[in-house]
């Protein structure tokens, strides 16, 4: 069959809506009609070449919802007219990882997602008889696409597509990292490092976790008004200080704060948001994915006298469990999604959504198709 | 009064033997009589300057037990006669630290401490009118010591001073920092960087806990004997290996440990102690003490894929609260201390306990009156 879909055909080039032939769903397999689809950062650090695992070209897009139109061989969990979410952190719910209760990171297609290759190891994509890669097991930049049955949540038909797509990367890992990794409690301190879309929805998760003081740091202050919308008591720009941002959040909070969150990607800041916590039990949560090759250091002493140093990917949350679970908290209205959606665009104008992203001036963009 | 002490005049000299004036103690402060006393490498990490809280002349020594000879006005909690171990990491029970449920981190006497001196901020021992400094709050390198009285165990009259001297750092801190800290649980695998003392005592508390593998590593094989006599089930010597250690542990364990234990202090080790972790969910807990002014780091990647890097301060215990339950254990027979002490002497020849320490040669001497 055939189908739209903006294509990456090299790092740094805009992406060129395409008609490509599209494979059916093989052994395992579901062809699903995306509906809605956000543009993450991700999405644009991987064109912009610096991602080891990119490889072009390919269809980018992770964010999507969509609805189920065929499915291969063996597929039983979803079926023809479900409303699904792709997800980049598959569930099979059989490997090592999912077995172990301890983590959201399912193996099962890691290694062939990792390279752009469906489970078998070849793709679905391909223009004029050249093959395009998959990205990140999803590939929702196209108005139709291939995805593995242990890559798709079924979610509530009544959820509407163009929101909860969201939830499939930005506003679960945010929302995830507070609620499921760093378990935030009532009457916490938390800061959060960059207001974009995650960082936004980490303190939707503080607030939504009862925590008492939720401090938003960012260097562009036009982040400030939805930060504290959404629930933060404090805004704050380093950029008006001379001390280091550490210094200033542990002078703020009489030590230190229970937990911060890095949303950014910034191994510098990565550091600040450790040495903001308080001795003795303060957690810190990298959440931003750094450019490759950079490193995190601090002294050890740090983490000696009681800080702790995790990360979180998608939020902890396996998806094909937890993500209905989450939709039914935004359907009885616990958190709203449509704060989020600052644009939206068809799919011929999606470069428009990198460039706002690059300038700052959306939380999201989300394409229709 | 009068008390012998090995004192140190300055940094890298050989202690000297002296015969000190002594203060009576003051409000909440206790006069001990030290009976036995380890050596460990922190005093000598003091002693060769690098410590930024190292103040010269003072008598070093934290690793000691003794009896209450006398107490200062308002003192409730031990009486003369008692049997005690004085504590480096105090227990107030009512500083924001103690009160938080969270940490051992007592911060009652802290800040005095780091400087030398007792908590009103003078000190008690002298040579000549000189003020001498102490050590940790605790100053065993001394026949006579006085510390604060929340910073004294009192334990039970049974148990043998000569023996549970070492539970006053070393055997705590590693047996802390697994059951503890890291909560190492019947049937995990786990690596124990370095076999001193403190590797020493993180494979008994692993073998405790019931961990299925224990991995000892030291580039000194002469440990191994011990390691593998106390639990270890493997040992690895990096300097057999072309591949980095982290590496090679990985391979071991078909992805890596559920936790690890760096008990060295050198930070490239910590880096492969964290890295040697399972994706998921391995933890790294980071016990040695590195030169001032060192560094770790990784890739923030090894934390957003699940390993959690974390460290531990005397095992995380709170001594006057947990030490008998510690000395009960050892009492009990589930885990003997005397094979820490390889070597004893009087405090006349202190300064060999340094010398067997640097040439690898001892895992504890101890230091008899």
């Amino acid at each position: 069959m055939k189908t739209r879909a903006a294509v990456a055909w090299a790092p740094n080039e805009p992406l060129k809506i395409e008609e490509l032939d599209l494979m059916p769903p093989q052994k395992g397999e579901v062809l699903v009609r995306i509906v809605a689809t956000g543009v993450c950062h991700t999405d644009a650090y991987t064109l912009s070449g610096q991602d080891s695992e990119g490889v072009f070209p390919c269809v980018l897009g992770h964010e999507g919802a969509g609805i189920v139109e065929a499915v291969g061989e063996g597929v039983t969990s979803v079926a023809v007219g479900d409303h699904v979410i792709p997800l980049y952190t598959a569930e099979c719910g059989q490997c090592k990882f999912c077995l172990s209760g301890k983590t959201n990171l399912c193996s099962s297609v890691r290694e062939t997602q990792g390279k752009g290759l469906m489970p078998d190891g070849t793709v679905r994509f391909f223009k004029d008889g050249q093959p395009i890669f998959h990205y990140m097991g999803c590939s929702t930049f196209s108005e139709y696409t291939v995805v593995a049955e242990v890559s798709l949540a079924k979610i509530q038909p009544e959820a509407d597509l163009n929101e909860v797509c969201l939830l499939g990367c930005g506003v679960t890992t945010g929302m995830g990292a507070v609620m499921n990794t760093a378990k935030v409690k009532r009457g916490d301190t938390v800061a959060i490092f960059g207001l974009g879309g995650i960082g936004l929805a980490a303190i939707i998760g503080a607030r939504m976790s009862g925590a008492k003081r939720i401090i938003g740091i960012d260097t562009n202050p036009s982040k400030f008004a939805m930060a504290q919308k959404l629930g933060a008591t404090d805004v704050v720009n380093p950029k008006d200080h001379d001390q280091p941002i550490q210094q200033v959040i542990v002078e703020m909070t009489d030590g230190g704060v229970d937990y911060s969150f890095e949303c950014i990607g910034n191994v510098e800041v990565m550091r600040a948001a450790l040495e903001c916590c308080h001795k003795g039990w303060g957690e810190s949560i990298i959440i931003g994915v750094a450019p490759a090759g950079a490193e995190i250091a601090t002294r050890p002493f740090q983490l000696v006298t009681g800080r702790v140093w995790r990360g979180s990917a998608f939020g902890g949350v396996k998806g094909r469990s937890e993500l209905p679970g989450i939709i039914q908290q935004y359907m009885n209205g616990e958190f709203a999604l449509s704060d989020f959606i600052t644009h939206t665009m068809p799919l011929d104008d999606i470069n428009t959504a990198f460039d706002l992203m690059h300038e700052g001036k959306s939380i999201r963009s989300v394409v229709h198709y």
